[in-house]
Parts: structure tokens; sequence; C-alpha cells
């Protein structure tokens, strides 16, 4: 599994950059207290564009705005504008209008062709962007683009993320004469709240592999179906959730021109231990969390129906704050899993705790058996507890069904959590 | 709406006695400290047995018993058994063996028929029940049954319930010789833990009205749409619940053999009225609950569709973390609508505060329109704040699609909450 890189650490830092991309981070005055709020990607040669986005109904302006411009004009793109401390969400028709024209300035600075740019948005629901201050803060940004510039761009799209969350890494593709190492370079931002109104996820990543458009979109699908599609901190789906991902073809690798094959196997492969890297590091910094919990099903029917018990168990607050309280508390487990409406046979249910991979380095207790055949063993609670007591679990749900598996990974559900959203907004 | 019983109040409580039926509830040594655990409701004439399980690919022993009996016999009934303490949940064969002993217990010491009692259980899952209590607590019930035992049977069901749940009430229907009075008790426990396992939601009702079995059940069908499965605490179903409703036909009132007609409305109307109150009562008295919040969504393509969006907003963690903090958060409300997986057009979406009915005699602030075509209105912040604030809000989320509408009854998600269920089994 790839690392966060810690920004204090000029090296890794460095080793971010992606050959064609430059970034930058500015404060513009959106959130208080002179801290970073405007982050721009740039790329002066044409990239290709994919994006996954939020399936709520009441889509933010940007999610519409990048939507639109993914479907009509994906491989002339030249960049991204993120703002945080506004979400754009729930602004009508002036809210469309400024994701456009926040877009514009950019495209106009950057001298890149209309339609060109894409914009993120987090923070406030409900607000109109300050559209003076995020002006201002795109023409600084658009200053400060330096191939360098990761830390400060993953540090101004952060809300209440304690932690900026930038990773790296690099993939080795055939090429004519041999082959090419490709970079991939990625930021996110996860379970925050600003002046508590929404936790938005939004993640960001880069790459100077030749692969075309349609298959970029494949391998982000692919990527984000087995990363930030896994995690839950509290079931909430967001208004601006997006991740998108710029392509600008520069490595020497032969262009990836179909979803299938080794090369693209390679691609994906990495681009998902990335986005598995941002998607737990989302997780760990999720709001109030004390914990991170694996969740495995496996033994389903098929992998939609254990995604389904897995997430149902991942998002039940008994289960949560069973967590929290480090409490080896199975039958809530259980109950979760019954009620996630897919197949079960409970006499043939089995539960295990720590039984999968550890964390590489990582201490470890050995794995425990709670459940076989729908009824408790006769364990030791003082394993349990100890196991539980972690701050690393996991669970393991075998039905003996069939061949579906899937793992979900989320927090639990502390006094933190409620604070931070109970609180009101001052 | 039917108030609870004040157990405090003899002529109220023993204006719950439904001619026929005796009510007993005894310590039998399941709960700590001399606590009342074991309840007995019975008989001396057959019952009509109605029932509402939950859909819990887990079911506990008790649920599996009473549906196959309901099943196979409806109609010679004597009596229900209820436990707290244990649930009989996740214990295999001999969970089952123990439904069945533990009733027939009863149906010996009543001198009644094979397989004329139903069993509940509510308490800790994956334990076995503790048979020598329980069925020594059996045999002194039986001994304590008297028509005004429903005080003490109420008491007997609790578990993390603060406050006892008991409901009577009469109902004017057709009979030869002009109308028939019929009456309806029942009681409930709601979403308490016994160190700390599962939310369990228990409730039974017996009736002296006469009519046919089929129609009890509709009749039960109908009530329970409309009372039980509009709650939520915290989204979790659990393995136990389970909903009684026992007929003796003692009364006058012409048999109501159909489920349609004004006899038929009435007695439905009645019912549903005392299961809408317990109903609530669970909500009130939910694990640290400190608001009581109805969240109607109108004007969805359907009922469902409906019941689905309201639904998402009462189990989305932030808002009831918002409920919690008196925060006046509509950016969450709209996006838990958004994810529900329901038809939404946001510039026809409204959200209101205090729209809807008073309950009588509250005090009362005036309704606030707080969001209109999907954007937020230039509102008093001040009177949100003030509205929010109260013990019981009302949420009203109007779509302009169609003519769907639900109605659904939660609480918030409070440090208490997190406490109750966080706190590991001691």
């Amino acid at each position: 599994m790839a690392a966060l890189i810690n920004l204090k650490d000029a090296a890794a830092l460095a080793a971010c950059a992606v050959t064609g991309f430059d970034a930058a981070g500015v404060a513009a005055g959106i959130k208080k207290a002179g801290a970073l709020d405007v982050a721009l990607i740039a790329c002066a040669v044409p990239c290709s564009g994919a994006g996954v986005f939020t399936c709520n109904a009441f889509p933010a302006a940007p999610v519409l705005y990048d939507r639109r411009l993914l479907d009509f004009s994906p491989t002339r793109l030249h960049g991204v504008l993120i703002n945080a401390g506004c979400a754009n969400a729930c602004t009508g028709v002036e809210g469309d209008v400024n994701a456009r024209l926040s877009a514009e300035a950019v495209e106009r600075a950057l001298g890149a062709g209309d339609y060109s740019v894409l914009v993120m948005s987090t923070g406030v629901i409900g607000k109109q962007l300050p559209m003076p201050a995020l002006l201002s803060g795109a023409a600084a940004a658009v200053e400060a683009l330096e191939p360098g510039g990761w830390g400060a761009a993953a540090r101004a799209i952060m809300t209440t993320d304690t932690r900026p969350k930038l990773v790296t890494g690099t993939v080795e593709l055939p090429a004519g004469a041999g082959s090419a190492t490709v970079r991939i370079t990625g930021i996110a931002k996860g379970a925050g709240m600003i002046h508590p109104d929404m936790a938005t996820m939004l993640g960001l990543l880069v790459t100077d592999a030749a692969i075309t458009q349609p298959v970029l979109q494949q391998a982000l699908v692919d990527a984000v179906s087995r990363s930030f599609n896994r995690i839950s901190v509290d079931g909430d789906t967001s208004t601006n959730d997006t991740v998108l991902l710029l392509a600008n073809s520069l490595a020497d690798n032969d262009e990836i021109d179909a979803p299938s094959g080794p090369a693209y196997a390679a691609f994906v492969a990495a681009l998902t231990e990335l986005c598995a890297t941002l998607a737990q590091a989302v997780v760990r910094d999720g709001e109030g969390a004390t914990r991170f919990v694996s969740i495995t099903v496996a033994g389903a029917l098929d992998d939609d129906e254990a995604h389904r018990m897995a997430n149902t168990i991942a998002t039940s607050p008994l289960v949560k704050t069973a967590f929290f309280g480090g409490d080896a508390n199975w039958g809530r487990i259980l109950a979760a899993v019954g009620r996630a409406g897919a197949t079960v046979d409970p006499a043939r249910a089995t539960l295990t705790i720590n039984g999968g991979p550890a964390e590489p380095g990582a201490a470890r207790l050995g794995a425990l058996q709670l459940v076989a055949g729908g009824q408790p063993l006769d364990y030791s609670e003082e394993q349990a507890t100890a196991i539980f007591a972690q701050p690393e679990i996991d669970v393991l749900v075998e039905l003996g069904l069939g061949a579906g598996a899937a793992t979900v990974w989320t927090s639990d559900l502390s006094y933190e959590y409620v604070r931070i959203n109970g609180d009101y907004r001052t």
C-alpha cells in the first residue's frame, strides 16, 4: 500500500511532480485567518480528463458543470480549479454561472481555450461563491503554479481534515524501446465540514501516461469502485463528491487504448493503490474517528450482495458505537448483515475478527473466530476485547453461500463526531 | 392522539382492563436487582392472533416460533409470554427448543391446549435463555394474572426504556341492537439495550372485538404500516422486532369479517392511533433522545418514494446530529433527500419547518419556509434557531412532483446515544 506524503519531507514532495503538470495553493480569504483555500492544477499541453461524481439528486453547480464539460469536450483540458470554504451547492442559476465564470477566469489567465478548465468546490451549502475573493485567488494561483506545488494544493482543499492527503507513485509500462515509467500523483479531501454543513469528498489525480480518454474514464471507474466507493464515514453522500483524473500523455509508454491487457491492468493497479491510500486516509481522518475498521463479507451469492452487507455493517450506528467503545459486539454485526436485504443462511454464517491481512509493519494479535453456524463459539472475551481495543480492526463475515466478496473501510462513531456535527454553526 | 397511561393513576390503569384478558408482570431474576422481567397476557377463551415481525435475516427463536404458530393455528390462542433480559437470538436449535418449552410450560399452567401460547424475548443476543429462572417466572406470572395487571406487564418488558409504555382506548362499532363498545389495550418496549447488544422493539395489543383472524391480521398490518413502521431511532432493524395482536371476540359488535367498510375503518383507526402513540413513545424514549422530530415528505411521485426519502432523512447521522445541536441545517436534509434514490427536481423543492399540526396544547412557533426552488430563502436565522431549539420539531419537504406523501418520526443523535451504545458490556 502506498503511503501519504509527509509535506515536511522535501525529497518526497519533489517526487510528486508529474511531467507537464504544475500545482499551486493560495489563500484567497474564503476560509478565515489566511488559510490556503484555492488550489489550481494546470498543464500546458492538452489533457484527457475522466470523472466520477456524486449520485445525489441535489448535485452542486461544479458537479453539473464538470459532468457536462467531460461529456462534450474531455480531451482538451488544461486545468482544475478547486476552492474550499464554499460548496456552491443549492445555489441555482447563479451558482451555475459562478462555476463557469471562475473556470473562464483561469482559462484566460492560462491562455487556454474556452471550456478547458474543470472546477471543484467544498464547504458551506446554500451560499453563493464569494466571487471577488475566488477570482483574485485564482489569479494568484496561476502566478504560483510550479511543478512542486502539490503540498500547497493538498493543504488548500482541506476543510475539517486534520491532515493533507497527497500520494504519488510510478508504474512501468511497455514502450517502443522497452518500458516507460509513468507517474500518478493525487490529492484528496475527506469527511470534513466547514461550519458543519456537509461532508464532502473530493479527489484529483494526474498522470503523464499516454492513454485514450475512454480508457482513462474506465480506469478511473475501475479504481474508484475498489477505493473511494468502498469507504463510509457516516453513510451520507454529499452534493459535491467528485474524483477527477487528468492525463497529458507526455510519458513514452505505448498509448493504452483498450480497457484490457497487461498495460491497462498495471496502470489500473497503480491507480487503484493510490486511490485506496487516499480513500483510507479519508476514513482515518474521518470526523471524530478513533478507529479504522476493515469489514469484509465473503461467501455471498455475488459481489453486489457482499458489498451491500459490508456497507450496512459499516453504516450501522450500533456497530460504529460498539467500535468506538472497543466492544466485540458481534450480535450487532450479524443483525446489520441480516437487514441488508441480501441472501443469508444463519446456520452457515461465521464471524472472525483480525483474520485479514495485517498492515505492513503493524503489530497484530491473532485471528479469533467468534461465531460459527450463526451461534457464538466459546471464545475468550478477554482476547476479543484486546483485539477491539486496537486502533485498527478487521471483521470478516463468511456466509458459505457463494463466491461473492467485498471489503469496505470505515471509522467508528464517537462523541467527537457528535460534537463536530452537532455544534451550531457560529 | 391517545396518551400513555400514567401507572400512578389508578383509575386510568383500571380502565386498561379488556374483557376476558388478564395480565401480569413478575421478577424472575433474569434482570438484575429484582426488577420485573417476565410478563404474561392470558385469556380463558380462545383468541385469534395476528403478528408482524422483523425482516432481519437472523430472526430470533421466538420470532421463528410465533411466525410458525400463527401460520398453522392462529385462532386458538390463550396467551403471550414475554421476557426481558435475554433475546434468545443467535441461539440455534437450543434456542428454538427453549422457546417451545417456555410456551409449553405456560400452556400447562393455564390448562390450555398445545400450541396456544406465543412468546417474545428482548435483551442480550447470543446467550441461551436462563430456563430455570424463566420457567419459575412463568409459573409465578400465571399465579399473578389479573385484569388490572397491565402496569406490571408494561414494566416487565422494559430494557433501557426509561418509561413504561401502556395505552388503551375504545371504539364504537355497529351491533345488532345499536352499537357495541370495543376496547383495545397495548404495551410496547422500545429502543433499549441490555448490556448493549440490540435495540429491539416489541409491541403487544389485545382487544375484545369480534373480528375474523384474516381481517385481524390485515388490521394489524394496516395499523403498523402507519405507526411502528414509521419510526426510526438509529435505522437498525433488530433480530426480535415483533408486534402481536390478540382478539377474543367477547364484545357484542357485529363480527368484522372483511377488511373494508365503516366498522373495519373505525377499528383500524383506533388501533392505528394506539399503535402510533406507542410508536411515538418509543422514539421519545429512544436511546439518548433529546428531541422528537416529525419528518414529512410530500409531493413525491408516490407514497413509497416519499417514505424512502423521509426515512433517509430520519436515519442520516448528519441530520440527526444537527437536530441534537439545535442547528437548522437544511443543507443536510436536502442532501439526504437527494441520496434516497427517488425522483427529485431540485428546482421544485421547498423546505418548511414547523409547518405541521401542533401537538394538542403545545405552545408553538410559527411555520418558517427555508428553501424554495432548491435554494435558500432570505429567512431569519434567529427564528430558525428558535424553532430548532424546541424539543419537538417538524420538517416538511415538498417536491412538487405528485401526490406521494409520508411521515416518519425520529429522535436526534446525541452524546448519550454514543455513551449508551459505546460503553463496554460490563
